[in-house]
């Protein structure tokens, strides 16, 4: 298990905006506003273009600002970015995020880092601080 | 249970194209490649926007893909769109699909459709025909 | 939302005692720990019936043992049972329970208890505290 | 990845009716009814002790089937038993078993057998062949 020495938000800002991620999930235009080995917290900018015809920011969105956000908590506690590919997410839809909301809040939490897999979970959180979306996930580190 | 009377691929195209989907997941530019109902085939362009650093169409697409082709399966089954939500979805991603695919291929199937709740699961396929995710999931009927 | 009135510790133990739950899953011998409305911590037992060729507890006694407690959960909020049923369960498997371990802890929370939908989430701790399975659930509530 | 020389059916009984299988988990007499490699049937007999207060089998019953079937449908593949441990199990339950039912049949495929990760689905069938519950699974092979 990688000693947990953690990742500056700096550093993870870097991460999430360069090509290690796709240029249509580099979109989601996430900000990285907390950081701790192991944990890391995203705000999720709703805009326009994230809102579906019923006035909601669209699962599709959360579920992929969930998995990215779990990339850089592994990251995090890795001390830094290696290969690692996301083998299953799960994803319960509890409440909306209005369209209404200015962002979103994604919390991405490592439960366990092993030397072949790593699991997470990862709170979508709307701008009242209620729970709308709940994952769990396991990754391989490559 | 809601009567099959199906959908024609042309207006299953249609509403895929309208704003009942958020702009950015219509940047998927998924094309309805086959439908009876309860069963939705798309097309799933891969391009440059859709591919990480690991050279590989990103696991966020792939969701998204597959949440989308279900809205449309099960739109099929009940002969018309109704609003519905996602209530969980899992997938396993057993392979990448290669960023130098042309397309994939999204396989959406409902496997039951209740009065509230609708189950379905979702295949993903690279260029080669191989299964590259699977999901499963449930839907409520609003 | 019910008003989360609770129940007492022995009215959810009478519950689990009652022909309510199958005798295979009664087997279990789980005892109730603690309990706060919508959250319930149950004892498992770790007798030699449960653990596998490995020496470890086997993974379909914690599945067994997550949505026993879970439907205790929601009935805990609810203010007595109500008929339910179990739409979905994913487990991860974070780490296997020792064998010698004398007995594991389950924690179910309701994440979401809805009108007709109830989400939650339930932990599996080993005898040392240590996170040894992860879930999450839907219930309809009937 | 393995080759698919598979395992009879009497081998895999054999299997199922040792202590690789915890003892509460061999209460469920499963039986091996059709195997391929890759793909084991099994049947699960309903009795009393499986089905609870509101008539029908309890999930906890058709979730460690589900598991179990998996087990041998990996061994089927790989042509023998080998270490391996459920990372995560998703059920769906999308219709109830009948407790007036005989018995269940239940049917593991692999999706995938990978060097370290194999993916697998589960389907539990009722007496009339209609889909019960839907499982998708990752195993981990040690």
């Amino acid at each position: 298990m990688a000693d947990p020495v953690g990742m500056s938000l700096s550093s993870l800002q870097e991460m999430l905006d360069s090509p290690l991620f796709a240029a249509w999930v580099r979109d989601l235009a996430l900000r990285v506003a907390e950081v701790r080995p192991g944990e890391v917290h995203l705000a999720l900018p709703v805009t326009a273009r994230h809102v579906h015809g019923g006035g909601v920011v669209c699962g599709q969105t959360l579920m992929a600002a969930a998995d990215t956000a779990m990339v850089l908590a592994v990251s995090s506690q890795l001390g830094g970015f290696q290969p690692m590919t996301t083998v299953q997410l799960q994803t319960s839809f509890l409440r909306p995020v209005p369209g209404t909301d200015t962002e979103a809040r994604v919390i991405a939490r490592v439960l366990r880092l092993g030397k072949s897999l790593a699991f997470g979970e990862i709170e979508v959180h709307d701008a009242s601080g209620r729970l709308a979306a709940h994952s769990t996930t396991t990754y391989a580190l490559l």
